[in-house]
């Protein structure tokens, strides 16, 4: 069972040397780069670890960089008593959390997230993976950590899109799980964090292998991963929810099954952040760029569709619905009547043009 | 829960169509060039499945053979219903186990497998894995597939060597766990694989994360797969073994916990196949060999020591002991009296002099 610590300098205080201590084997803190240079020498030194360095971002999550870093554990001499500590966001938790799974065929490993991104989404529920040419997380693993570390004082530092594109993941959840999440997450980031960990890791404990509940999280997610695809991952990944997040309501609208105040509640709340479609996303690319989605079988497209902020349809415990190519079709054009880009915008909204949002 | 299936001329039959009808995704055939063409495109042809060919041997198990099997199941369009069929031996099911753990997170597969040593040994307990610089199985994971289809139609046409090699590791499983198996495996095949195969599972039930029990069945392992290592491979898996068997029960022995009429009882049992120690083998290349084991933990090598044939010394329910160099370097004294090479000798003893042992 995973632990869960939640905290302020939890990395500054001498915690984390105790929460190391019960790990008797080798210590390894894997992190990009710059955070490498920000934390993870000091962190290594203290715990007497030795350190593996990630590429930034997405470049961390490939074949290459997999089989680099599983090379690097044997050049050290890792064992199965080798404790992988992951210092970073959601895209070194991925990649380390597949290496911890298939090492020896499992090792320990302790999620260190430093995004709030990572914080309330990727460090919880144990998916990992990295990506292929045919689309991303396609490969991967469900393999808990031993524990994740939560520790509030990166949040200080943390660049104002980062945390929006943490509040977007936070979002959805309240759409799918918690009302009363969706009206705290108008607040600071410190009134809502905890409540926000705690409700995945609830639907998570339900469903830890997705075989029904635990597919609520995926709500905004078959047009957000399709998006973020069709721009060659340029769009972040928070930007492409919150756009998924809008269609897939405007979806649950038109099949009869959302209300239109709610709809326009939930498109009210988006607008701040004036998130835009981007301008490759066209009809044609998001059919293409769902194929290999893996909610998919069988060639049809799954969404999940509300009924209401923090209600979703249970669908006989399916959790998800199979929609027709006209459904798809009419939810795009209501996103580009909306949310279309006209000539000369720029690439992206509030985000870009990093309007505080109060977080 | 993995079902098996024993019988004759369950391919042939028509037994596998029906136990596919069962899957309603898409299908795939995965097996080496020479069983594509002997069973795999009549099996495929028949369930209409695609199939993806693997290369002979080991070298289905390398990271580059990973990544080419994993990109073609995506080029096929293969969703998370997709059903993996293996057909072949340990290197098909290992590789195959493997993709199908890590494929969109994890699909399902059917182990078909045609080798004695991976009816009794490869395709039970979830072991999966492929090879890397540093030693073979270094990265897999635990992964039960839906069901095991042993066909002993295989059997007939199995060359003599290859049940030689799958009758060593039945023969590590009577000296560990049962006394019985060990007298009914001098009859013929037939007599004993049922019993072979449910003494695996038994044990593997009992412990499936091997944290205790399961890892009597690396007897004979840690001296085994550093044999294998020392030759590059080129040594036999069920002929290392044969040698790791020998070794760890004199190394039984040496320690006052194995009787000397049983050690002389074991040592006749293999003289006729005629093993001797690859010419490779010097103590200091065995050493360097085990550094990499994944039953190693800080440093220290650990054996499994037997008390008698079916019986493992418990060692508090750790199942292993950690050994000294000193007693190391008394067993491998032993070996190389007893099993050294001579001057001209060839390679192997009677698995390549093509010796009939009435199986």
């Amino acid at each position: 069972m995973t632990k869960l610590y939640l905290g302020e300098d939890l990395l500054a205080s001498g915690f984390i040397e105790g929460l190391c201590q019960k790990f008797t084997g080798k210590k390894v803190v894997i992190a990009e780069t710059l955070l490498q240079k920000l934390y993870g020498m000091d962190l290594a030194r203290r715990i007497k670890a030795e350190r593996v360095t990630l590429p930034q971002g997405e470049a961390a999550k490939t074949f290459a960089s997999l089989q680099g870093v599983l090379n690097t554990l044997f050049s050290l001499g890792c064992d199965r008593d080798t404790l992988l500590i992951a210092l970073g966001g959601g895209a070194t938790l991925d990649l380390v959390g597949f290496v911890a799974s298939i090492y020896l065929r499992g090792v320990a490993t302790i999620f260190l997230p430093t995004t709030l991104l990572a914080m309330v989404d990727a460090s919880i529920g144990g998916k990992n993976g990295i990506d292929t040419a045919f689309g991303k997380n396609l490969v991967g693993t469900l393999y808990s950590p031993e524990a994740i570390v939560v520790d509030k004082a990166f949040l200080k530092t943390l660049p104002c899109k980062e945390k929006l594109m943490g509040l977007m993941e936070v979002l959805k959840l309240a759409l799918v799980w918690d009302r009363d999440l969706w009206e705290l997450c108008k607040g600071e980031t410190h009134l809502w964090i905890e409540r926000a960990i705690q409700g995945k890791i609830e639907i998570v404990e339900k469903d830890p292998t997705e075989k029904g509940l635990r597919r609520i999280l995926n709500f905004g997610h078959t047009v957000g991963h399709a998006l973020e695809k069709i721009t060659d991952y340029r769009l972040a990944h928070g930007e492409a929810v919150a756009l998924g997040c809008l269609a897939e309501s405007y979806l649950s609208f038109y099949l009869g099954i959302l209300p239109a105040p709610v709809l326009n509640e939930i498109v009210q709340r988006y607008t701040a952040y004036d998130f835009k479609l981007p301008r490759e996303a066209t009809l044609k690319a998001l059919k293409e760029a769902m194929r290999y989605d893996k909610k998919q079988t069988l060639g049809k497209t799954r969404v999940v569709v509300i009924e209401d902020i923090g209600k979703v349809l249970s669908c006989e415990g399916n959790f998800c619905l199979e929609i027709e190519d006209e459904v798809l079709e009419a939810m795009w054009q209501w996103m580009e009547e909306n949310y279309g880009r006209h000539e000369g915008e720029p690439f992206s909204g509030a985000a870009r043009r990093g309007v505080d949002t109060s977080l």
